[in-house]
């Protein structure tokens, strides 16, 4: 694989290895040289191949954008990605040091190598090869390379709507998680939505004796876990009334291509310690984790947490609560459904107040549109096999922004694996995989343009 | 009120609030140097009034004994009392210090102003008022005041039977707890028991992000919720299998005595700020309160409880939860019944563990002792009207140690208020009623030499 004419490895890993040595952290106010001269590199190579290339401040780091728009008539493509990286700490865990990159079994070990610094750069030397082949990208190019995504992309919002103009484009390509397992090239079509509320419950005015106060005071901690034990019934489905309205049912086709995919329900227990998946009945492991809403209490508290015992009924519990959502279903409507619900369920004597803290628009791209059908083809060129269409349980809070700002579907389209250990000591990206995403974006855009 | 010849009630609240100063919280293993020094303070005291007083170590907290034998051939009363105080959390919610004594309107604000230290020093200082009148005590009088109430009084037990000859004594008697209410002298006759557990949830082995695991990892959060409310039916019935075996009904000569006393529901609801008092259907008030068992949990935990959203899975989650037991129930055996049944409501994927903190027997004394009327007249003597028979919801697990080891009864002769918020932020205690108290405890050592 990863057999090209114009594909120089030894090239293209070396400038990749000179981008990982920048140490681009970006949690880490002490790196904002460090940050400006990974941008200042990616802008430098972008021009060099003849992008109009330049770096913008914001508010936090600066943002990379280069363009070429040599190609008429065709669609234009943004490709995002982002240059910082996650802090290298506990740096005594790393076998080699984290801004040098090494490589060892065919990986390359640095803090970025796949997250995202590696995949980001596999589309510019995609680029790189159609220029140096065809002479001329078959397709309008647009590059998007940020600085914050480790630190929430919090100043991504605001420059999005103030180029929205500037970026307009036909699709938007991500290359910045995980593959579903090694030999199965992936199309991320789906990411879940998230409603997240907060949960309080007041019972008396101040915390009481046990002794005193038992059996005639309204306990809010007992009533907290009643109203949670009521958001789910036997079979693991929701009971917020219209919580499941509109929602996207599986289709035969997803359900089946997913059943296809090579997971082990055992495997995925061992690896989390435990004995058993519980979920909604009726339904695959997969298929509960990518194409299902779900209900998670994220945190409970109330009354005494400390050593030994405290005979107290507390005054007030609380607990966040997060619904992870599926097409069909809105975040803010969602979250209004949770409150009614949750408020009327409020135990006598109890008062129960719940806040909206924030939410995320699921997303999901249609599975026929032409697309991902482009980005099948092109896979298919490079492994020789078809890819998988997977969806994933997370949610990539900018995904949402992209498609809301500038109005172009997203395709997910990961190079990397969870093996690379992206967030963790000893970060690889495997020279294989790289060489692929090489590659993987240069046929995308080639199909792209058919 | 609260007259008497040698009452010098500015001397007796400045040593009380000396007392105060002392931040003796036995569950916080970092003041161990304060508990010693509260229990110096009470030796020397009482050395001080010609008791012969010393500290005495236990694998806990120290026990503060004294003793002044002076009166043969009268009863010997011993005096039961505890120095140690509940933690002060949540400390933000206290007005001033919890150990700086404040006086607002004739009250002092302080922890364990009321419970224990203030009720147990108006026994000390009743002593002063007639050793200083009479020049000596009526009765034989012993006391005993012990550091480890507030966490189970664990050593109490063995230290009671290494000392049983030299507490040998004709009757027990304890302050510390709560009238009726402010014009109801009260003798306490009952005192429920209580059953301590904590339960511990483990779901994954490692904390989880609820966009990649939600819908198939174990929740150990909504796991706890949901074992929670399976502990009691919609009537308000405990349904621990086994729980109410042997519980002793009330009789009606207690409905009857206790529907006579000045209750009145919704100035009990609005005096801790709720709407509605549940429980166990079938009850008054105060017969839950004070004759029937209860169930709160007092404490919960698990995942994120800072500002704002955190998208986690947590791997575990834990509640401590206390019962209230009547005579009839045994403490061990009931902790012994929640525990097998806790562990069998373990959800799919989750283990439960539970464990048994601590416990104390419920205890009732029969109405017709001579001690109980001797109470009634000294409480007469003190306030000018007969006291109520009460029974109290709180317990003292130590009160069945005493009748069961030193086999003497045990006569309740409480000085505090329910609204002094033993327990909570701002406990307090009313310098009237301290000195009131005082003068209950000198006119009962003058009733029970007759």
């Amino acid at each position: 694989m990863a057999n090209h004419p114009h594909l120089d490895t030894a090239d293209a890993d070396a400038e990749l290895f000179d981008l990982l040595r920048i140490p681009s952290v970006s949690a880490d106010s002490t790196r904002r040289g460090d940050m400006r001269r990974a941008a200042d590199f990616l802008r430098a190579k972008l021009d060099s191949l003849g992008f109009t290339a330049r770096v913008d401040d914001t508010a936090g780091h600066p943002v990379v954008y280069a363009e070429r728009l040599k190609a008429p008539g065709k669609p234009t493509v943004l490709i995002y990605g982002h240059y910082d990286v996650q802090p290298e700490a506990p740096e005594a865990e790393w076998l080699t040091p984290p801004f040098e990159p090494t490589v060892r079994d065919g990986r390359v070990y640095a803090r970025g190598s796949t997250d995202d610094k590696g995949q980001a750069y596999a589309h510019v030397r995609g680029a790189q090869l159609l220029l140096e082949g065809a002479g001329e990208l078959p397709v309008n190019v647009k590059f998007l390379i940020e600085g914050e995504e480790e630190v929430g992309s919090r100043n991504l919002e605001p420059y999005l709507r103030a180029h929205a103009d500037e970026l307009k484009c036909d699709v938007i390509v991500i290359s910045d998680g995980s593959r579903f397992a090694k030999d199965v090239p992936t199309v991320t079509y789906g990411l879940r939505g998230l409603a997240y509320v907060e949960v309080h419950v007041q019972g008396a005015s101040r915390d009481l004796h046990s002794g005193s106060y038992g059996g005639a005071a309204p306990n809010p901690i007992n009533a907290l876990a009643t109203i949670i034990s009521k958001l789910k019934d036997e079979e693991g489905r929701i009971t917020i009334p219209g919580f499941y309205d509109g929602v996207h049912e599986l289709t035969e086709q997803e359900r089946g291509m997913w059943r296809g995919l090579p997971h082990d329900d055992a495997e995925f227990a061992a690896s989390i310690g435990v004995d058993a998946l519980p979920g909604e009945a009726g339904y695959s492991t997969l298929e509960r984790l990518w194409g299902r809403p779900t209900l998670d209490v994220n945190g409970i508290w109330g009354g005494y947490q400390g050593e030994g015992s405290k005979t107290v009924i507390a005054a007030k519990a609380g607990a966040k609560i997060s619904m992870r959502l599926v097409p069909g279903q809105d975040p803010h409507r969602v979250a209004e459904l949770a409150k009614d619900y949750i408020e009327s369920l409020a135990p006598e004597g109890t008062k129960v107040e719940v806040i909206d803290l924030h939410g995320g628009q699921p997303v999901a791209m249609d599975l026929d549109s032409p697309f991902i059908a482009a980005a099948d083809r092109a896979l298919e060129r490079v492994y020789g096999r078809r890819a998988a269409f997977a969806r994933t349980g997370g949610s990539i809070p900018i995904v949402a922004a992209f498609r809301t700002i500038l109005g172009a579907p997203v395709l997910l389209v990961d190079m990397g694996l969870n093996e690379d250990a992206p967030h963790s000591p000893n970060e690889s990206f495997a020279l294989d995989d790289y060489h692929n995403g090489i590659l993987t974006s240069a046929y995308l855009l080639e199909e792209l343009a058919k």
